[in-house]
């Protein structure tokens, strides 16, 4: 079923404040859940609504979001994020982080004791919108094992970097450290598909094509030893070094078994003290067009450059509305029921 | 053949200067060449010596190296590697990365117009050292297609990212946005062998298990569009933002085809803005064992820290000597003969 994206975020916006979240912070929730649904990414869309909604009454994460400064020292910031919105505590951090890569050239914030951030590059992205070059990366409940291990130890641990496109939309690319996220293998297994050799490894470490081997077992990071190097080092910095948890002590944020404890890195870097934007922005458009006007590997029509294939979603979904699932379709419409809401997702559907 | 590592820097320093390179910066080079060497890595040994003297002689490389600042503001650094020695830059830029470091908190210095760095992880490590996080990436010449492409546009474009181990040897994590360096792929050619599937691709985009082919196609990037991304940012941020060359237009350094115009990005943060470092220290050393305890995979013996591998070997080649294949032997006391030098590798062999 397809609904406007304005629907969308009423019907976030109406069921977090239903939930005590007051109007101002529901509304960059509800903004982030809406733009990662239109980006095409539903893993960090509104289907995080129950996890946040039962977080809430459970009393396993506070609303309002209280961020508390820890050091704010030239170009670094240090923020505790109190246990709240990873919405609020990264778009803080990032907008700060801005401001000081115009102060000192870069600026870097690490944030700890926050809670899912939703899709990284909606953070990455409001430096790029800025005329800056901005990271992101954030840690998660263990799902990989160290290369050589059997256990899981650490998350998916996604980092995302973008830079402003010149005439088009920004670059942006947002990838997770392991070869697939969890859904993937979850999805084959409720299909009862194998999963090709590569995706994950089961509980002795061996690799599997068998889904539900797969969920006893580990996610395989992404070129081996080379995705558990950069798990590793982005638990380091976003969690052991924000005083954060990382490793195995990361909760997940889908169950309601206490405080994530997530911790999260953004950063920005000023284009204009190397070189002027609009000569940067000159380069990279000419850059875009050798990408797009090289040579194709047979089959294909198109060579896509980094997030361009979300850019186009996020189009395409302002224009024609966001495919939402029957199942999240109802689910969501459950909450704004028990809640007393007169709201439905349903009522928003775009007619065919 | 082993040498030991003390002879094969005499070598390399005399060599140098015979190339006319001044003592200091021969030194420095000549120490990195051979700390790669005793690491493990071989491809940014001393068998990079030929490259770099036939460039001296054909004027494609100046020495003495001459690096220019074009801004130092705040935490942010910009230099002209003046198309000398990668390592003299990437070297000068961390130390002034760290000092920036300990003032702003984070530094980051961008270098244009230089050569061949060797091993980046010597770079993120001597961060590491000094108590802080360091990072280091450089682009290179042409092996990477774009994902979907079928013609050589990004280079291998590595990076690396350091931080102190506490009781032990630092972590380092050095890798190619590649799933394998060309090297292994012109062996397996010279073997007659075939490769795995995942390592090339053909000319026309498609995957190979050909060593010919694929030396005539291109490198495959690590997680397929993941790899690509990061190759296109890494290039993004020490190519274009540098000022420097970038994409198709970086020239290999392997064979005298002009200045390769590589640009280098070097970073450091300062790990007690977050925590006392001895705190960082206590946490890291935990962390570490937690890693070494965690359940093995079938038939492992042990799990391996970021960079732990290299480090032994490190420790082995210092107590045992170097291991340099005989052809490399040949070829150096080859070059040591024509510069009129009385020193030869072979004059340094350990005996077994």
């Amino acid at each position: 079923m397809k609904v406007t994206a304005d629907h969308l975020t009423k019907v976030g916006l109406e069921l977090l404040q239903s939930a005590g979240v007051d109007p101002q912070e529901a509304r960059l929730v509800a903004r982030y859940l809406v733009a990662a649904e239109m980006r095409g990414v539903p893993t960090h869309g509104i289907n995080l609504l129950p996890a946040i909604l039962e977080r809430i009454a459970a009393g396993q994460m506070k609303v309002p979001t209280e961020l508390k400064v820890i050091a704010d020292e030239q170009a670094i910031l240090h923020i505790d994020g109190g246990n709240g919105f990873g919405q609020t505590a990264a778009a803080e951090g990032m907008s700060r982080c801005i401001d000081k890569a115009r102060r000192f050239g870069i600026g870097l914030t690490l944030i700890r004791n926050t809670n899912n951030v939703g899709l990284l590059a909606l953070y990455s992205l409001m430096a790029a919108g800025e005329g800056l070059i901005g990271v992101c990366a954030c840690n998660g409940a263990a799902s990989m094992a160290p290369w050589g291990g059997a256990e899981p130890f650490f998350g998916t641990n996604p980092f995302s970097i973008a830079a402003p496109g010149g005439e088009g939309d920004p670059v942006v690319l947002d990838m997770s450290t392991t070869v697939v996220a969890r859904g993937k293998i979850r999805r084959a297994a409720r299909l009862r598909e194998r999963i090709p050799l590569g995706w994950a490894l089961d509980a002795g470490g061996v690799p599997t094509d068998d889904p539900e081997e797969a969920i006893r077992g580990t996610l395989a990071p992404v070129g081996e030893y080379k995705g558990y190097g950069m798990a590793f080092f982005i638990d380091l910095v976003c969690g052991l070094l924000s005083g954060s948890r990382y490793s195995r002590e990361v909760r997940t944020f889908h169950q309601p078994q206490g405080p994530t404890g997530v911790g999260v890195m953004v950063g920005a870097i000023d284009i204009s003290r190397f070189m002027p934007l609009d000569h940067f922005s000159g380069l990279i458009d000419g850059h875009i067009r050798a990408i797009r006007g090289s040579a194709k590997a047979e089959g294909q029509e198109r060579i896509y450059l980094p997030g361009e294939i979300e850019a186009e979603r996020e189009r395409l979904s302002r224009a024609q509305g966001v495919e939402i699932d029957t199942p999240v379709v109802k689910a969501i419409d459950g909450l704004a029921e028990i809640a007393g809401l007169s709201v439905r997702l349903e009522h928003g559907e775009v007619p065919e």
